[in-house]
Protein backbone atom coordinates (compact mmCIF):
# COMPACT_ATOMS: atom_id res chain seq x y z
CA UNK A 1 0.00 0.00 0.00
CA UNK A 2 1.06 3.62 -0.45
CA UNK A 3 1.71 5.83 2.79
CA UNK A 4 1.93 9.25 3.46
CA UNK A 5 2.88 10.58 6.47
CA UNK A 6 -0.67 12.05 8.42
CA UNK A 7 0.23 15.70 10.08
CA UNK A 8 0.22 14.12 14.19
CA UNK A 9 -2.77 16.87 15.00
CA UNK A 10 -4.97 14.48 12.28
CA UNK A 11 -4.46 11.38 14.65
CA UNK A 12 -7.52 11.98 16.65
CA UNK A 13 -9.33 11.80 13.79
CA UNK A 14 -8.46 8.08 13.15
CA UNK A 15 -9.18 7.10 16.61
CA UNK A 16 -12.16 8.93 17.47
CA UNK A 17 -14.82 6.79 16.08
CA UNK A 18 -13.86 4.13 18.36
CA UNK A 19 -11.89 1.12 15.65
CA UNK A 20 -10.64 -2.14 16.78
CA UNK A 21 -7.02 -1.81 16.23
CA UNK A 22 -3.82 -3.90 15.53
CA UNK A 23 -0.96 -3.61 18.11
CA UNK A 24 2.20 -4.55 17.20
CA UNK A 25 5.33 -5.00 19.21
CA UNK A 26 9.04 -6.67 18.68
CA UNK A 27 11.39 -8.36 20.78
CA UNK A 28 14.55 -9.73 20.04
CA UNK A 29 13.83 -9.10 16.23
CA UNK A 30 10.55 -11.35 16.82
CA UNK A 31 7.02 -8.98 15.70
CA UNK A 32 3.91 -10.07 17.11
CA UNK A 33 0.51 -8.26 17.08
CA UNK A 34 -3.07 -8.31 19.02
CA UNK A 35 -6.55 -6.84 18.56
CA UNK A 36 -7.52 -4.16 20.97
CA UNK A 37 -10.81 -1.64 21.03
CA UNK A 38 -9.92 -0.39 24.74
CA UNK A 39 -8.49 2.39 23.77
CA UNK A 40 -9.09 6.51 23.77
CA UNK A 41 -7.36 9.74 22.76
CA UNK A 42 -6.40 11.51 25.60
CA UNK A 43 -4.85 14.52 23.70
CA UNK A 44 -4.69 16.28 20.48
CA UNK A 45 -0.75 16.92 20.01
CA UNK A 46 1.45 15.36 20.55
CA UNK A 47 -0.76 13.07 20.46
CA UNK A 48 -1.79 10.91 23.77
CA UNK A 49 -3.32 7.45 23.48
CA UNK A 50 -4.69 5.96 26.85
CA UNK A 51 -4.95 1.85 25.83
CA UNK A 52 -6.05 -0.82 28.22
CA UNK A 53 -4.23 -3.83 27.51
CA UNK A 54 -4.55 -6.84 30.18
CA UNK A 55 -1.33 -8.23 31.60
CA UNK A 56 -2.55 -11.73 30.22
CA UNK A 57 -2.03 -10.73 26.71
CA UNK A 58 1.52 -12.01 25.34
CA UNK A 59 2.16 -8.62 24.08
CA UNK A 60 1.59 -6.79 27.75
CA UNK A 61 5.65 -8.14 28.91
CA UNK A 62 6.75 -7.12 25.72
CA UNK A 63 5.49 -3.51 25.23
CA UNK A 64 6.23 -2.61 28.96
CA UNK A 65 9.97 -3.54 28.68
CA UNK A 66 10.55 -2.41 25.05
CA UNK A 67 8.14 0.78 25.71
CA UNK A 68 6.96 0.94 22.19
CA UNK A 69 4.25 -0.35 19.80
CA UNK A 70 2.30 0.30 16.63
CA UNK A 71 -1.19 0.85 16.36
CA UNK A 72 -2.55 -0.15 13.18
CA UNK A 73 -5.68 0.63 11.64
CA UNK A 74 -7.75 -2.37 9.74
CA UNK A 75 -10.97 -2.20 7.67
CA UNK A 76 -13.41 -4.58 7.36
CA UNK A 77 -11.78 -6.09 4.04
CA UNK A 78 -9.04 -7.81 6.50
CA UNK A 79 -11.78 -8.11 9.51
CA UNK A 80 -11.16 -12.08 9.46
CA UNK A 81 -7.57 -11.60 9.75
CA UNK A 82 -7.95 -9.62 12.55
CA UNK A 83 -10.65 -11.43 14.40
CA UNK A 84 -7.76 -14.50 13.83
CA UNK A 85 -5.61 -12.00 16.05
CA UNK A 86 -7.97 -11.32 18.57
CA UNK A 87 -8.13 -15.49 18.98
CA UNK A 88 -4.93 -16.79 19.99
CA UNK A 89 -1.93 -15.87 21.39
CA UNK A 90 1.54 -14.63 20.28
CA UNK A 91 2.75 -17.12 23.02
CA UNK A 92 2.28 -20.32 20.18
CA UNK A 93 1.81 -18.64 17.06
CA UNK A 94 3.89 -16.39 14.66
CA UNK A 95 0.40 -14.61 13.80
CA UNK A 96 2.18 -12.01 11.03
CA UNK A 97 2.66 -15.28 9.23
CA UNK A 98 -0.43 -17.68 10.32
CA UNK A 99 -2.96 -15.12 9.01
CA UNK A 100 -0.45 -13.61 5.94
CA UNK A 101 -0.18 -10.00 7.11
CA UNK A 102 2.85 -8.09 6.42
CA UNK A 103 5.32 -6.40 8.91
CA UNK A 104 7.15 -3.35 7.56
CA UNK A 105 9.59 -1.56 9.16
CA UNK A 106 9.12 1.65 11.42
CA UNK A 107 10.80 4.73 11.57
CA UNK A 108 10.86 5.41 15.04
CA UNK A 109 10.32 2.45 16.88
CA UNK A 110 11.16 -0.90 16.31
CA UNK A 111 7.43 -2.50 16.67
CA UNK A 112 6.81 -3.24 12.67
CA UNK A 113 3.97 -1.06 10.57
CA UNK A 114 1.16 -3.76 8.92
CA UNK A 115 1.04 -3.07 5.56
CA UNK A 116 -2.53 -4.62 5.15
CA UNK A 117 -3.44 -1.71 7.46
CA UNK A 118 -4.82 1.85 5.84
CA UNK A 119 -3.03 3.71 9.17
CA UNK A 120 -0.57 3.04 11.38
CA UNK A 121 0.79 5.07 14.14
CA UNK A 122 4.03 4.82 15.63
CA UNK A 123 4.14 5.24 19.43
CA UNK A 124 6.27 5.24 22.44
CA UNK A 125 5.08 4.92 26.10
CA UNK A 126 4.71 8.13 28.39
CA UNK A 127 3.13 7.00 31.42
CA UNK A 128 3.04 4.01 33.00
CA UNK A 129 1.31 5.07 36.41
CA UNK A 130 -2.21 3.26 35.76
CA UNK A 131 -0.23 0.50 34.00
CA UNK A 132 -0.52 -1.57 37.64
CA UNK A 133 -3.86 -1.28 38.60
CA UNK A 134 -5.98 -0.82 35.21
CA UNK A 135 -3.42 -1.83 32.37
CA UNK A 136 -3.51 1.45 30.93
CA UNK A 137 -0.40 2.87 29.12
CA UNK A 138 -0.65 6.60 27.65
CA UNK A 139 1.60 6.59 24.55
CA UNK A 140 2.38 9.17 22.51
CA UNK A 141 2.27 9.00 19.12
CA UNK A 142 6.10 9.80 17.19
CA UNK A 143 5.09 9.17 13.66
CA UNK A 144 1.68 8.45 11.67
CA UNK A 145 1.04 6.87 8.54
CA UNK A 146 -1.76 6.77 5.97
CA UNK A 147 -2.80 5.20 2.63
CA UNK A 148 -3.90 8.06 1.13
CA UNK A 149 -6.27 6.64 -1.47
CA UNK A 150 -8.36 5.53 1.02
CA UNK A 151 -10.82 8.21 1.42
CA UNK A 152 -13.76 6.56 3.81
CA UNK A 153 -12.28 3.38 5.29
CA UNK A 154 -14.96 0.99 6.40
CA UNK A 155 -13.38 0.27 9.96
CA UNK A 156 -14.29 -2.51 12.31
CA UNK A 157 -16.36 -1.89 15.80
CA UNK A 158 -16.07 -4.44 18.42
CA UNK A 159 -19.89 -4.75 19.87
CA UNK A 160 -19.01 -7.71 21.80
CA UNK A 161 -20.17 -11.82 21.52
CA UNK A 162 -18.76 -11.86 17.74
CA UNK A 163 -20.79 -8.97 16.31
CA UNK A 164 -18.82 -5.96 15.34
CA UNK A 165 -20.49 -3.08 13.60
CA UNK A 166 -18.68 -1.94 10.06
CA UNK A 167 -18.54 1.92 9.53
CA UNK A 168 -21.29 3.22 7.67
CA UNK A 169 -21.53 6.30 5.70
CA UNK A 170 -20.13 9.88 6.87
CA UNK A 171 -21.61 12.79 6.99
CA UNK A 172 -21.17 16.51 7.83
CA UNK A 173 -22.97 18.39 10.70
CA UNK A 174 -22.19 22.05 11.99
CA UNK A 175 -19.92 21.01 14.76
CA UNK A 176 -17.50 23.15 16.15
CA UNK A 177 -15.07 20.93 18.17
CA UNK A 178 -11.71 20.24 16.36
CA UNK B 1 -39.20 6.01 25.84
CA UNK B 2 -39.40 2.21 26.96
CA UNK B 3 -36.22 0.93 29.46
CA UNK B 4 -34.95 -2.17 30.46
CA UNK B 5 -32.09 -2.64 33.20
CA UNK B 6 -29.15 -3.95 31.52
CA UNK B 7 -26.87 -6.10 32.96
CA UNK B 8 -23.64 -4.39 34.18
CA UNK B 9 -21.98 -7.18 32.61
CA UNK B 10 -23.17 -6.08 29.18
CA UNK B 11 -21.82 -2.43 29.26
CA UNK B 12 -19.19 -2.96 27.35
CA UNK B 13 -20.92 -3.77 24.56
CA UNK B 14 -22.08 -0.05 23.99
CA UNK B 15 -19.60 1.33 24.31
CA UNK B 16 -16.24 -0.41 22.67
CA UNK B 17 -17.78 0.73 19.53
CA UNK B 18 -16.70 3.95 20.43
CA UNK B 19 -20.01 6.25 20.20
CA UNK B 20 -19.99 9.67 20.55
CA UNK B 21 -21.94 10.13 24.08
CA UNK B 22 -23.59 12.74 26.45
CA UNK B 23 -22.29 13.38 30.14
CA UNK B 24 -25.63 14.88 32.21
CA UNK B 25 -24.27 16.32 35.71
CA UNK B 26 -26.61 18.19 37.73
CA UNK B 27 -25.91 20.36 40.87
CA UNK B 28 -27.98 22.54 42.61
CA UNK B 29 -31.30 20.92 40.87
CA UNK B 30 -29.62 21.90 37.74
CA UNK B 31 -29.11 20.03 35.42
CA UNK B 32 -26.27 20.25 31.93
CA UNK B 33 -25.14 17.76 29.83
CA UNK B 34 -22.04 17.79 27.39
CA UNK B 35 -20.77 15.83 24.19
CA UNK B 36 -17.84 13.82 24.65
CA UNK B 37 -16.07 10.73 21.86
CA UNK B 38 -12.97 10.46 24.41
CA UNK B 39 -13.79 7.54 26.07
CA UNK B 40 -12.68 4.20 26.70
CA UNK B 41 -13.48 0.76 28.73
CA UNK B 42 -11.09 -0.07 31.25
CA UNK B 43 -12.94 -2.92 33.20
CA UNK B 44 -15.93 -5.17 32.76
CA UNK B 45 -17.84 -5.94 35.99
CA UNK B 46 -17.99 -3.84 37.53
CA UNK B 47 -17.83 -1.79 34.30
CA UNK B 48 -14.86 0.88 34.62
CA UNK B 49 -15.01 3.84 32.31
CA UNK B 50 -12.35 6.20 31.18
CA UNK B 51 -13.26 9.63 30.37
CA UNK B 52 -11.08 12.75 29.32
CA UNK B 53 -13.15 15.70 30.07
CA UNK B 54 -10.78 18.80 29.43
CA UNK B 55 -11.38 21.27 32.45
CA UNK B 56 -12.35 24.06 29.99
CA UNK B 57 -15.83 22.62 29.88
CA UNK B 58 -18.03 23.23 32.05
CA UNK B 59 -19.21 20.09 33.30
CA UNK B 60 -15.56 19.52 34.51
CA UNK B 61 -15.91 21.22 38.02
CA UNK B 62 -19.87 20.06 38.60
CA UNK B 63 -18.40 16.12 38.31
CA UNK B 64 -15.54 16.64 40.07
CA UNK B 65 -17.39 18.17 42.79
CA UNK B 66 -20.48 15.88 42.67
CA UNK B 67 -18.57 12.85 41.85
CA UNK B 68 -21.61 11.57 39.22
CA UNK B 69 -22.88 11.77 35.88
CA UNK B 70 -24.63 9.96 33.63
CA UNK B 71 -23.31 8.98 30.10
CA UNK B 72 -26.12 8.68 27.82
CA UNK B 73 -25.61 7.11 24.24
CA UNK B 74 -27.40 9.04 21.38
CA UNK B 75 -28.05 8.19 17.96
CA UNK B 76 -28.25 9.63 14.59
CA UNK B 77 -31.73 10.31 14.93
CA UNK B 78 -30.87 13.25 17.04
CA UNK B 79 -27.41 13.90 15.71
CA UNK B 80 -28.22 17.47 15.90
CA UNK B 81 -29.20 17.80 18.89
CA UNK B 82 -25.90 16.27 20.17
CA UNK B 83 -23.73 18.53 17.75
CA UNK B 84 -25.67 21.42 19.28
CA UNK B 85 -24.96 20.32 22.66
CA UNK B 86 -21.33 19.99 21.81
CA UNK B 87 -21.21 23.57 20.24
CA UNK B 88 -22.40 25.44 23.64
CA UNK B 89 -21.89 25.87 27.32
CA UNK B 90 -23.96 25.14 29.83
CA UNK B 91 -22.38 28.35 31.27
CA UNK B 92 -24.73 30.24 28.79
CA UNK B 93 -27.31 28.12 27.78
CA UNK B 94 -29.38 25.59 29.63
CA UNK B 95 -29.20 22.79 26.94
CA UNK B 96 -32.00 20.40 28.04
CA UNK B 97 -34.37 23.16 27.27
CA UNK B 98 -32.41 24.61 24.15
CA UNK B 99 -31.91 21.23 22.35
CA UNK B 100 -35.55 19.72 23.54
CA UNK B 101 -34.56 16.83 25.22
CA UNK B 102 -35.41 15.57 28.70
CA UNK B 103 -34.12 14.84 32.04
CA UNK B 104 -35.70 11.75 33.87
CA UNK B 105 -34.19 10.98 37.33
CA UNK B 106 -32.02 8.17 37.60
CA UNK B 107 -32.07 5.59 40.19
CA UNK B 108 -28.34 5.65 41.44
CA UNK B 109 -27.09 9.33 40.83
CA UNK B 110 -28.64 13.11 41.05
CA UNK B 111 -27.23 13.79 37.75
CA UNK B 112 -30.34 12.96 34.88
CA UNK B 113 -31.00 10.54 31.96
CA UNK B 114 -31.67 11.47 28.91
CA UNK B 115 -34.64 10.10 27.59
CA UNK B 116 -34.53 10.91 24.61
CA UNK B 117 -31.04 8.77 24.23
CA UNK B 118 -31.09 4.49 23.28
CA UNK B 119 -29.10 4.10 26.51
CA UNK B 120 -28.02 5.80 29.45
CA UNK B 121 -25.09 4.18 31.98
CA UNK B 122 -25.13 5.81 35.98
CA UNK B 123 -21.53 6.48 36.97
CA UNK B 124 -19.66 7.59 39.65
CA UNK B 125 -16.09 8.27 40.11
CA UNK B 126 -13.76 5.78 41.05
CA UNK B 127 -10.53 7.17 41.11
CA UNK B 128 -9.38 10.98 40.17
CA UNK B 129 -5.53 10.24 40.17
CA UNK B 130 -4.91 11.42 36.02
CA UNK B 131 -7.76 14.60 36.00
CA UNK B 132 -5.03 16.60 37.23
CA UNK B 133 -2.68 15.50 34.84
CA UNK B 134 -4.96 14.39 31.71
CA UNK B 135 -8.58 15.34 32.62
CA UNK B 136 -8.89 11.35 32.75
CA UNK B 137 -11.71 10.34 35.43
CA UNK B 138 -12.07 6.59 36.16
CA UNK B 139 -16.22 6.18 36.39
CA UNK B 140 -17.78 2.99 37.93
CA UNK B 141 -20.86 2.40 36.26
CA UNK B 142 -23.36 1.76 38.81
CA UNK B 143 -26.78 0.86 36.44
CA UNK B 144 -27.39 1.06 33.29
CA UNK B 145 -30.74 1.52 31.39
CA UNK B 146 -31.26 0.19 27.75
CA UNK B 147 -34.21 0.94 25.21
CA UNK B 148 -35.52 -2.83 25.08
CA UNK B 149 -36.89 -2.17 21.63
CA UNK B 150 -33.69 -0.91 19.74
CA UNK B 151 -32.22 -3.78 18.42
CA UNK B 152 -29.03 -2.35 15.59
CA UNK B 153 -28.59 1.36 17.25
CA UNK B 154 -27.11 3.50 14.35
CA UNK B 155 -24.62 5.60 16.84
CA UNK B 156 -22.74 8.50 15.84
CA UNK B 157 -19.23 8.17 15.80
CA UNK B 158 -16.80 11.48 15.63
CA UNK B 159 -14.55 11.55 12.56
CA UNK B 160 -13.25 15.22 13.85
CA UNK B 161 -13.79 18.94 11.24
CA UNK B 162 -17.50 18.51 10.83
CA UNK B 163 -17.42 14.96 10.08
CA UNK B 164 -19.57 12.00 11.42
CA UNK B 165 -19.32 8.03 10.91
CA UNK B 166 -22.68 6.54 11.18
CA UNK B 167 -22.88 3.04 13.15
CA UNK B 168 -23.63 0.67 9.56
CA UNK B 169 -24.39 -2.61 9.32
CA UNK B 170 -23.79 -5.57 12.15
CA UNK B 171 -21.75 -8.79 11.26
CA UNK B 172 -20.99 -11.99 13.17
CA UNK B 173 -17.19 -13.08 12.54
CA UNK B 174 -16.20 -16.10 14.87
CA UNK B 175 -14.03 -14.12 17.77
CA UNK B 176 -13.73 -15.70 20.77
CA UNK B 177 -13.60 -12.29 22.45
CA UNK B 178 -16.37 -11.06 25.55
Amino acid sequence: MAKRALPLSRVYRLLEPGPVVLVTTARRGKPNLMAMSWHTMMEFEPPLVGCVISNRNYSFDTLKATRECVIAIPTVEIARKVVGCGNTSGRSVEKFSKFGLTPLPASRVKAPLVDECYANLECRIADTRMVAKYGLFVLEVAAAWIDPARKDPRTIHHRGMGQFMIAGRTVRLPSKAK
